[in-house]
Order: structure tokens, then C-alpha cells, then sequence
């Protein structure tokens, strides 16, 4: 076999059996290889953003990487920013680059740049595959990369003669280290601050929002006394009936340090001392209060439920928690704004759907009215990268194909990356968009504030404007072969949102605000 | 004034008076900044891709810089593929990327990148502003850089406490170094090959394919027997009637090698020593046969009109020379396809257009086709990364509002940067786009077996087709707020075609092959 056939079948026998992509040239021959392995399902992405952010919604719901193929500097360049996302969500993910063959490089062909100085900033683990016989091996080693905790984007370069010269066969993958466990003694601390009386905050990141060491988690708080929150943005969060209502720390500095006021102690699990999203004059940086004491308990890299369940145990809250139910929203009537919109999702939401969440501005209160809809996961945008939305929703849908995807989207950022709509037609992936059409970058506006730019005029406002022509997203979705319905009343909403979740395939409702 | 005003004023000043953008929190001071600066126009692209290659695109018609203004890392991520371009075409342009405050990178929020590194691969020049006092100064030495010759690629980074802090007011820009003029030397040796009797090319690029050069060009190959040929990919070539027809290095490598066998000398004049765009097994990377001698007379950043006239003068070639005129194309009938296509095109071209090539396979027949149409501009892909064609024709409508630009568009490409449509919409751009929808990426099907991938399967076949669904690019135009129309036989593209071009305003035209 060549060595684009050993990079197949080296992927696939790693479990990494799912490929998003748009190729060229210099990728001919991995393409070929796929009609020769069973088994790997290749999803073609009109654009290298929507492929990078699809691999990140599968990593995030598939808990394994996708890879990704790309076509030299300037493919894995439009990759770059999803890439960031799936960075700072720890998704893994194996991107295939192609690159000129070996011998050709140097000849500086117009398609010639320098691929490694591009992958790193947005890479852990960056290599060139010198030898087709070599690529296999390459391949199983940028697997492990990626699968090694907390989960890494690994970038292999394959030059296209390492890709058509003879290969070596498949490489197994060594197995992939286990999560460290916490120490004993910073249980142990941790339970002494915990039961100390002094005005404690569990932070919870990563892996510590899914269910059960939410649950956890939320026992240990009643327990003790102690509060948990949740960081803003988080890759994957389970919530939803049945489940902890978990609080997050807002986005807006002022609330966000506000909510930490007068907290003694903060708890890291899987989470990172918090931050401000940008610097704002005369704002803090650091959100914690001064003289607020930070304990890392548990990186991303570690077992994470498990250090809670010990934690749990060593103050005590071994009793599994019960949670009341909560109603549902009523369905409203009339104006479509974030509360309207918000009440009939969270009235609607069907049991076990898969949320991706790129409402911005528009999604802001979404989250205290979707609560009591059935058991879900929540999937944010994590790196402030926007664009994600349409891209992760296709991942997610690609990994679950038997769940429903709700994708929330703000029209501004849904326009980044909107060729991803026709890979869900194409797939036929079961996801339902709302895009909010409030035709603005609405959160730029409270922003020329925050950070001081007072009375803008009308060349600022226009650049935080979509007006003018207004999208009709309508006709771009029908463009892009989709189902597509344009909504003016809550009521309208509710009808088409209701019969959108019963049917299955893509549909996009245009949400007019 | 703030940091963020010096930079805009130092901007105009220095003759960078276009911003094309999309602009997030770190940049609202510069946003701001717009409403108290008059003269400088800032363009909202709905994603950055369109921002970078708009603003190539304005360069190439301008010949001088645009700015861009672009959100931190993943913003510039966004905008490399056709920085990759725009650098190929020795595009000067000003790149603007927001940071978080210096104070702030430290913490590493969501949006936190290396935008340095990013920056690199694809600029000439980085620099990351220190302070508000000397963000101006900065400002000035990327506009030094950008238009230092051939052309560059300048990115400034500004944290946005250097926009928001008092800064120290307009810094003038140094003047721009001259082009070198080329060795006297050079020159006669050049003239001592061409009047030798054996086989030369003189190779023309870069400035060399505008028209006056291109006339010296001309004049010396009759005195002289030599021949001239233009590289594969122009960033800007002055043609039409009245002016030398060019023939250009083929893109096939086999056809490339013919034309260029039993040359026993290669002149360059703004060109490179020509190389295949990729490898492929078997066949060679340089193009010009063995034992060719390759002579470097000017480089792109030399002065090289000057130097075919001081040349054309050594081989007494002064004469001006008669062009004689050629017939346009009869308006043909029936079905659509590369040569009819090309056919109406040249039949309706009309004086002074600005051609936007990324026609990709349906236009490599389109040359000869078109060259009795009046005289022109035709601006080419030059670097290979696609989806280049709709921005760039949005730039050039930009720099040239007097003109009418042709955009000529494989829909595959079309896809990457598609947004570009709504600012062409927003600005009323003069622009009329043909889209040659063929449904695949039909250059990719000759590929699999240029590399040898014979008999490709289904799932191979696939990842070529953009059909299943197809693209509706009438509706998805209109959905971005263009008028839009779709043609499926020679006489309809004719009328259509016909009233676009007499209109003002963009539309849309869908060429369904």
C-alpha cells in the first residue's frame, strides 16, 4: 500500500474514523485511498473553517478526535480560527496537512509557505513526515498527541510523495496514557478549606460539567456550604431535567466580579483562575478579589469526576443528591426578543438534544429558561473565535446521528463560516438552526462603551451594522439546499421550532428580532 | 488625540486612506476613531478573508496599500489564505491586528493567541506596538514597509491600551526608496544573448506585464527574434486591443515543458525561473529545460519598465510598435460551456474593464478569447490559495469606482470567500460576477490522475462534486442582497450579460454548465 493508504488505515485503526475535508491537489491521494478502507467516513466542508470547527463539535460529543485534511499553508490557514476554538475547548483532533512533495519545496511553486510556522501557534503537537515509509508511524504518534489528556489538536504535514510512494503498513497506536490522579494531600486540603467556614467557590471547567461530577460536585456545596460555578464558556456542559443547575461566571466583568465578591477561596477543577474576556480601562483583569486564595484541585489533565468523588467523600456528601424538577417556560406570545425566544426554546427543547450555543448577545438569557427541558448538553463557543456555531453542529451531528442538534446562532457570527449549512444538507444531519437575525455585531455596541469610545458616530455604527442590505437568510439556507422558514412572532416561532423538531434533517429558521 | 486616532491620522497621512474590516472589541477606538478622521473609507467585510483579499485587490489597481483592520489571532487566521495571495502578487497593504491590552496578553483569555507567529508566515513585516506615544511611529514604518518595493505585506499589531491611551499625534511617512534601475552591465549582456541568434524568452511578471513595458517587450522580440511569454499567474496584466497579446506559461506541466522546450536562454524581467505548481510523479519541477541559461535582468523589485526600454534601445529596437487589431469573438448559440462562455465574454467586454480571473478550469479558454475586447486589466489568482475572486473583484471596484469589473468565477472557489458579495451589495460596487457552476471541483477530477490515482471510486469522486445539493447561487446572492440571475443557454448569458454590463451595480449571474 502507499503511503496515503498506511495514513488511512493508521488512522482508522486508531479509532479515528472520521475525516472533515477539503482537499486538493497535493491531497489526491489520501482522497483515493478512502474507496480502499472501509469504514472511515470522509465529509466534504466547502471551506477549511467549517472542516476544523466540525472536527471540534465531534471531538466534543465523540469524547475521541475526527481528523481533518487540509491543503497546504493557506487550507490549514482557513482552518486556523476554529482551530483556536477547539484549542482553548481541549478538543483532540489529527489534522492532515498536505504539503508539496519533498523534492518540490524548494522550488517555491505559488502555493508554497511555511506550514509548520502556521500550525504551531494553534497546534501542541506539530511534524513533518519526511518518508512514505515513515507516515504510518507519524500518523499513530500525532493520535497519541491528540488523545493524550486534556485533549490536543495534533498537525501532521504530509508531503505528497510521502504520500505516493510505497508506505509501510498500518502502526498501531500505543495506548493512550491515563488521566493523572489528584494527590491524597490536596484532597485532603481541599476538604479542610471546604469545612473551614471561610466563604469558599468550586470552580468548575472541562470534564467536571458533565453529569455525574456535576452531581458531585453540587453534594460537596450542600454539604458544606460552599458554592460551585461553572466558567463561562465551557466546551460541554450536561445539564437540563434531572440534572445541577449550575451557575456560570457572566461574561460582562462587572457582574462577573460582582458574583465573586467577597470569595475566600477558590476551588479549581478543570477550570482556570478566571479571567476577563478583554481588558477594559480601569477594569481588572483577574476577576477573583484580592486576597481571594486560588487551589488548583484538578487540571483539565486530570481525572477530574474522579477527584471529586473523593473530594465528595472526604467532607462527607456520599448521599446522592435529589433535584427537584423545574416547569418549563409557558409558551409566549407576540414580539420575538432574547426573553420570547429563550421561553419557547426552553419550552420546546426535545429530551436528550445536543445544544450548540453561538447566540452571543441574543443567547445571553437562554440559559436560566432551558433548564427544566429534558436532560441535554450544551456546547458554547470557547475561544471567542466566532464562526464556530454552524461548523460544531455539524461535528456534533456527524458523531451523534441519532440525537437532535439545536444550533443557536447569531447572525453575525453565523455568516463566518455559513458554507457549513450545505455539508448538513449534503449529510443529511438531523440539526435544527435558529439563526437570530438582529443584523448587527450587537455585543460591539455595549463594547464601543466598555471600553470608553462614548457617542459613536455614524462611520463606527456602521462597521457594528448588517444592515444595509439586510441577509435574508432565508434564501442564502434554500441556496445552500437546506429547508429554511422565516419567523416574525413568538408564535411563528413556536409552530415552525415545533414541527422543525419532529421532522428530521436540516432545517434553519430565520429568527427576526 | 488617543493611540487609536494618531494610527488613523498617521494612516492618512501617508496615503493609506481605505480600511477594509471586521472589526471586534481590542479595535473599537480605532472604529472610533473613523468619525473624526474625514477621508478615510472603511469598508465592513462580513469575514476577514474578504477584508485581505479586497484590500489585494484595491493594491493591485491602486498600486498602493489598504489597510485592513482585523481581530486578534483568529482574525488575522482568517485573512492569511489571501495574505498568501496578496503577498504572491507583491501586494503592498497595511495590516492592522487588534491585540488584548499589553498589560492584559499575560492572562491568558479565551481570544489570547501568538499573533506574531500567525503573522509571520504570511508578512514581510511584524511589529507589535510597545505604547500609545509610539503607535503612531509604528503606523508609519508599516506604511514604509508596505510600499517599499516590490511590495509588501506590513502588519502592525496594536494591544488595545496603545489605541486608548494619548498618543503623540501624526507621524509622517519616510519617503519610499525608488525602485533600483538595473545595472548597465546586465542590460548589455542581455542585449549581447538576444542578438546572438540562439533561442531566447524573454520572461515577463510583476510590473513588466503592464502595458507599456509589455510594448517594449514586444518590440524587442521583432528585432530581435526572441520570444515573449508572460508567467502562468499575473497579478495584473494591461491587455485588450490596441496592446500586445501575451502568451502565458501554461498551468499544465506537460504543456508548460513544450513551450518552453529548446529554449537555450530565459531573460527575466520581473518573472521567476518558472517551476510546475505541483509535483507530480515523473515529471520535473522546473519548467525551462536542462542546460537553459536563466538570466535574471530585473526582479520584481527593480525598476523594470525602465529596463525593457534601456534594453530595447541597446538591441536598436525603438521603433513603436503597430498593433494590429483583431476580431471579438461572434456571439455564439446554444449550450454553455468553457468556449462559448469565453466567446460572449469577449464579444461584450466592454473599454476599460477590470477583469477578476478565478474562472479556474471553465477559464483557461477565456485568453485568446478576449483579447480583441478594448483595452483591459486582468487581474489573476497568484498564489493558488482559492477563493481569492470575489473580494478582489470587491477591492478593485473599491480603487477604480469609475470602472466596470468583470468578476469571472468557478463556483467551487466562489464558496471560500462568498461574503464578499454582501459588501458589494452594501457599497454598490460596479461589479458584475459570472459564476461558472459546474458543480465540482472539476480541476481536482484531472488531478487525481496527474498524480496517478487511477480509477478513482465513489467516495473519492465525492469529495470533488459539489452537486447533491447543488448550489443555488441565485438565491444565495440574493440572500446577500445582489441581484441575481441564472442562464443556462449562450443567447440568455448574452442578454443578461448585456444589461448587467450597461447597468450600474453589482449582479449576479449563474452559468449553469
Amino acid at each position: 500500500m502507499n503511503g496515503a493508504e498506511s495514513l488511512v488505515r493508521t488512522l482508522k485503526a486508531g479509532g479515528v474514523d472520521v475525516c472533515f475535508t477539503n482537499p486538493g491537489t497535493s491531497e489526491m491521494h489520501f482522497v483515493a485511498a478512502l474507496d480502499r478502507v472501509d469504514g472511515v467516513r470522509c465529509v466534504l466542508c466547502l471551506f477549511e473553517g467549517v472542516a476544523t470547527g466540525a472536527a471540534d463539535g465531534y471531538a466534543r460529543m465523540a469524547d475521541k478526535p475526527a481528523s481533518t485534511l487540509l491543503h497546504l499553508g493557506p487550507g490549514l490557514g482557513n482552518g486556523i480560527a476554529n482551530l483556536h476554538n477547539a484549542k482553548k475547548a481541549r478538543s483532540p483532533m489529527v489534522n492532515i496537512v498536505g504539503e508539496h512533495a519533498t523534492y518540490h519545496v524548494q522550488y517555491d511553486a505559488p502555493l508554497t509557505a511555511d506550514i509548520e510556522g502556521t500550525a504551531r501557534p494553534y497546534s501542541h503537537w506539530v511534524k513533518t513526515s519526511k518518508t512514505a515509509q515513515g507516515i504510518a508511524a507519524d500518523t499513530a504518534e500525532a493520535i497519541l498527541a491528540a488523545r493524550t489528556a486534556p485533549g490536543q489538536i495534533a498537525t501532521l504535514i504530509a508531503p505528497a510523495d510521502t504520500t505516493w510512494e510505497e508506505g509501510a503498513g498500518i502502526v498501531q497506536t500505543p495506548a493512550i496514557p491515563e488521566r493523572a490522579k489528584v494527590d491524597e494531600s490536596a484532597i485532603a486540603n481541599a476538604a479542610k478549606i471546604l469545612k473551614s467556614g471561610e466563604k469558599v467557590v468550586i470552580l468548575l471547567g472541562d470534564k467536571a460539567v458533565r453529569a455525574a461530577p456535576l452531581e458531585a460536585a453540587a453534594r460537596i456545596a450542600e454539604k458544606t456550604g460552599a458554592r460551585i460555578l461553572g466558567e463561562t464558556s465551557n466546551a460541554r456542559m450536561q445539564r437540563g431535567a434531572g440534572r445541577v443547575a449550575l451557575e456560570r461566571v457572566p461574561y460582562p466583568v462587572d457582574q462577573a466580579v460582582a458574583t465573586l465578591a467577597g470569595v475566600q477561596h477558590l476551588i479549581l477543577i478543570g477550570s482556570r483562575d478566571p479571567v476577563a474576556f478583554f481588558a477594559y480601562p480601569g477594569k481588572p483583569s483577574r476577576i477573583a478579589p484580592e486576597g481571594c486564595l486560588v487551589h488548583m484541585l484538578a487540571t483539565p489533565a486530570d481525572d477530574q469526576p474522579e477527584a471529586l468523588e473523593r473530594l465528595a467523600e472526604a467532607v462527607g456528601a456520599t448521599q446522592k443528591l435529589v433535584i427537584a424538577g423545574r416547569e418549563r417556560p409557558d409558551l409566549p406570545k407576540g414580539a420575538l426578543d432574547p426573553e420570547s425566544i429563550g421561553a419557547v426554546i426552553g419550552a420546546l427543547l426535545p429530551e436528550n438534544v445536543i445544544v450548540c450555543d453561538e447566540g452571543v448577545t441574543t443567547g445571553r438569557k437562554f440559559f436560566p429558561l432551558t433548564h427544566a427541558a429534558g436532560p441535554m448538553d450544551w456546547l458554547q463557543l470557547s475561544g471567542g473565535a466566532i464562526g464556530v456555531g454552524i461548523p460544531m453542529a455539524t461535528g456534533a451531528a456527524v458523531a451523534c446521528p441519532d440525537r437532535k442538534v439545536v444550533s443557536l446562532q447569531a447572525d453575525g457570527s453565523g455568516m463566518y463560516t455559513v458554507q457549513g449549512l450545505w455539508t448538513q444538507a449534503r449529510e443529511k444531519l438531523d440539526v435544527v438552526t435558529l439563526i437570530f437575525s438582529n443584523r448587527s455585531y450587537a455585543i460591539l455596541r455595549g463594547e464601543l462603551a466598555n471600553v470608553g469610545a462614548l457617542n459613536p458616530g455614524p462611520k463606527a455604527l456602521d462597521m457594528l451594522s448588517l444592515a444595509n442590505p439586510d441577509i435574508n437568510w432565508v434564501s442564502l439556507a434554500r441556496g445552500l439546499g437546506l429547508e429554511a422558514t422565516r419567523v416574525e412572532t413568538a408564535e411563528q416561532l413556536a409552530d415552525v421550532f415545533k414541527s422543525a423538531l419532529r421532522a428530521k434533517g436540516p432545517h434553519l429558521i430565520e429568527v427576526v428580532m
